[in-house]
């Protein structure tokens, strides 16, 4: 069975391997103080071109989220998300257990735009509700779509302009970044902090917030330290974004994980399939008849994403650094075989 | 510079390293849903005896920490710690930040007795004051003491007598069993949740929680979730504890770290010196003068704890599986050198 | 000026305040542990027919919501709202400041439905989101409308059927007793929990929280105190409920409160003005030229709640016990006059 | 029986009822924002000096002073508080359910000090533990003691220093400010923020919040709503305030109450009996035989404090605004005629 379920199937690049391997026996610092974590933020800084970027490695993305969170609000704060986006949804009230409402905007194809973020502020009156603090995007999103440019500067306006944080999402920001327009350069000048997925590109596990706006700066350890997220072997963190920013693996496979998406996506699209929302990233979701959905599922696993009618639904299908092309050019083949049946 | 500083200085037990490395390709189940995870967990229960047992893998003691006690209070409770316990002092208010107040009771020696833990119980009143609602103990302690079968028992007995949970934080559990007369049968027996640590001895990371209360167990996932806990890549932990459970590794590192440890200890009692507390575990205080600590520093790394008198302090060695024995025999020869000078 | 905007212009009823006064020497315990507060518990107990019933009073609505939604919660768990219902949309996060989701279900007229609360279930899936624990219905709406008592039954054998807490905020329960075929036995027997709101039906200040399921009953007073809502002097609250609810004056208020308005009411759709949502209780909400409305504001305040479309806006007109009929009649013949104009 | 259990057996003063009754079917607005609000802060405002300080009424000193301590902490701050105060004993943990740690300091007959704040910053590390973000005392304090003049000003220069904000909480303050050398002016130019207490002074309920610091102003309105302790009626606070201050009731009140308690006071230790805490305040716990405490109880009731040994205990005796000194008299005539037997 080849799984496309997700991007966390396999372990890690075995560069990555190799390199904790390598510095097993040295003794280093704890709590990500060491010289390796410190030799890896200057890479990501030196990616962004700002040597004052405050730099925290955590083991996942819902931690970085709540961190991220918790560090920009008052608590009589809420952060603006799309209605599709995961701290609304696939963090088990995560943001609401630091005492924060999420403020759902309507997005399309999972992304916000300036224009349903000012329809939440619209409805903002008073003391008497939630005051919008901070505007949260995934990129890619969560339907695998991807902001270009212009429309993170438009965010990115618009939240300069009314007084909000504004915090990126980059649990795939590898995927999104060699699939748009958009630099890390551009993300750091453009947002107040992000983090930078390890885990879905390579990674055995850890994300990099990267946090520009000196405001956000002060005591931010401390809210690290609270939240579970200072692992005393810090190492472990620094050491894999040390490889994946070394030399650029981070966004080689980040590459191979798109190239291999939009083989699949190709293909399908060539037998006349539309798809749910664009393919643009590692995540694709073909709508496809349920008769050959079946078929494929026998020897492929994927998730059955969404109903679309009575006879087609779209699935998901998630490619990452670890997809070997010969699975992808297998799908297509079984794909190509039973639609002609 | 040798570093007695701590017990993660350095990476994984090899043969976890490899274990990591072997199985990097497979494609597995995400989340701890996958077979390493199960195997990894049937072997605790194995050594537990108890097959309804719910484990849970997560990648830090303060997660563990938060996550169990926020599964055992409701919003007005408290848990009662030893003043020194971790979760009152060096969690950054992890707790608090649940909503939970820790009480603290009077503790000699990092252990909490029943009757300390009475005199929180004789304090409280009614519904003006928070009400006790568990019990915290760490084993080996803060101070690297280790409590015996018969404290234990005693503390359940406590517990059961007045409708408190009991809680034991085993960050160090492996030092503490190897050190006493208790069994992870004994603790499971006696206790109502526990988390054995992974990243203190031998692991690069990980803490597998263990829950034997039946009342604990449903949802327990949600709150694992919630804060932040649950790696999409979850082999990562599995993997490490099927190594360290599969034939008795977690045992055998432990040992090492205690002999080592108590190895540094005879040699320094032996030259007459006095202990902040009575060795019993990898972690010694040992109370020295100035001058000698002084010299020690020079070339080795440790924690001057606490000042003593005007003229000696408690200094903290710290062993691990790692310890190589000619670095303790180098400090003992420092230590004998430096003391004839 | 004569204010249409709330029913919270005036202080209380005189036959409050005289109590208040004839009480005001006698020296009695604090904490509502008076008898005073004890013979309004049972006044109430009487009207429900339940001598086991447990009530608490507090001074306010959303301290009643925050203590009882905290009550029927674990940390993961939220509570599903109509998307317009007073802690989703007016409370500043009260509910999120405790740790819970609020759920948002679509809604007609302010009402929730079993339907759209359905929808809420079917779209949760496992412990990566908030797990659904209650209903949570305002009754009067936000809207002025209320609910029958099919509908109320509807609702209280769908949460039975889930597993689901069913919680009636009554802010405004005497307007929606007296204009509906619910009776307060009715509620006690399908809700787990309610609160009869005080404040807004003749009252200086004062919720009574009635508690009927007895797996929320335990340790209730500790979160009344926890949440700053036990009064020192909580005879204050026991007093004006007991007048209330001694020989029927909490029925009589909302009588002539929902009278008054449905005059207004009458008045205006008989002059061929339709309705935001259908007059039924205290709070009505016309809709009107823009013209019209500007005219009324020269001797009547209220709120204009919504635009409509570009000639005519949807205006609140809100009554009480205290509303004089003189006045109802000043605003009939204005609007008339305006109207021919 | 006659009561000196607590300051809040009676109602309120009659002055302030009369308000109530001769106000009560004038129309306002609702929240706080009508003019006899605006009226009792400009009276407050008037006493302190200074214009510009912004002014909150709440019904209870639990709701204020969680207000008040979450607005001046960030998430890993903590409020140092000594060990007997009532924030760290009484309140239900409702700091900490807002993820707040109060960090107790030693205190000597229930006041803080600069040396023991100062203890709790040496305790400090870094990040790993809480930060201290704020000093909190109580004046009166729960032992019935008064701050000086000079001691306040010790704790003032001591926050500034340590960059700490200083709170107030003056359940007690009208008894402080007649009892000691401080001058509500003062207070204010000494700390931050204070409350004044009007329950325990003559109101039916009620603290009016004081905030100096500009900073801690910004959307404090959204705290107060959050937590439940924004009444709609919000006139009722503001009336009572407005009546203790017009014309300095509120000071009478207080001196009635202290001059009652100190009475009590001479006539006890005339017959040679010690105190647990100097008597100073509408406070006070002479220390006497068991055996003349059980006769007083036969006519009296009051708090047995605190056993002090085998044959005698601390008993606390309050008194208030409304305490009659006949019934002084009464208490002193049967103490000394049992005494006597």
């Amino acid at each position: 069975m080849i799984s496309f379920k997700n991007d966390y199937s396999e372990g890690a690049h075995p560069q990555i391997l190799e390199a904790l391997f390598a510095t097993n026996m040295t003794q280093l610092e704890g709590y990500g103080e060491d010289e390796l974590c410190e030799q890896a933020r200057d890479f990501i800084r030196r990616e962004i071109g700002d040597e004052k970027t405050a730099i925290y490695f955590v083991s996942g993305g819902t931690q970085a989220n709540t961190i991220v969170i918790t560090s920009m609000l008052r608590p009589h704060e809420a952060v603006i998300s799309a209605k599709t986006g995961h701290i609304n949804v696939h963090e088990a009230g995560a943001i609401e257990s630091t005492g924060h409402k999420v403020e759902p905007a309507m997005s399309v194809n999972g992304k916000l735009t300036p224009e349903a973020a000012q329809a939440v502020l619209d409805a903002f009156e008073d003391h008497h509700m939630v005051k919008p603090g901070a505007v949260y995007i995934s990129n890619t999103t969560e339907l695998g779509t991807v902001y270009t440019l212009a429309e993170i500067e438009a965010l990115s306006a618009f939240c300069k302009a009314n007084d909000l944080y504004f915090f990126l999402d980059g649990a795939r920001l590898g995927s999104a970044l060699v699939g748009s327009d958009v630099s890390m350069k551009d993300i750091a000048r453009l947002v107040d902090v992000f983090y930078i997925g390890g885990t879905k590109n390579g990674a055995l596990l850890g994300e990099a917030i990267v946090i520009l706006n000196d405001a956000l700066k002060t005591d931010f350890e401390f809210l690290v330290k609270q939240r579970g997220a200072l692992l005393s072997k810090g190492r472990v963190l620094g050491i894999q974004f040390l490889e994946l920013f070394r030399d650029g693996l981070f966004y080689e496979l980040a590459e191979h994980a798109n190239k291999m998406a939009l083989k699949l996506a190709s293909g399908i699209a060539a037998a006349g399939h539309d798809f749910l929302t664009p393919p643009a990233s590692n995540q694709i979701f073909p709508i496809l008849p349920n008769a050959l959905i079946k078929k494929l599922k026998e020897d492929f696993s994927f998730y059955v994403w969404k109903k679309v009618d009575e006879e087609s639904s779209a699935i998901r299908l998630v490619t990452s650094w670890a997809t070997q092309e010969e699975n992808v050019d297998a799908f297509l083949e079984a794909f190509q075989s039973h639609s002609r049946e």
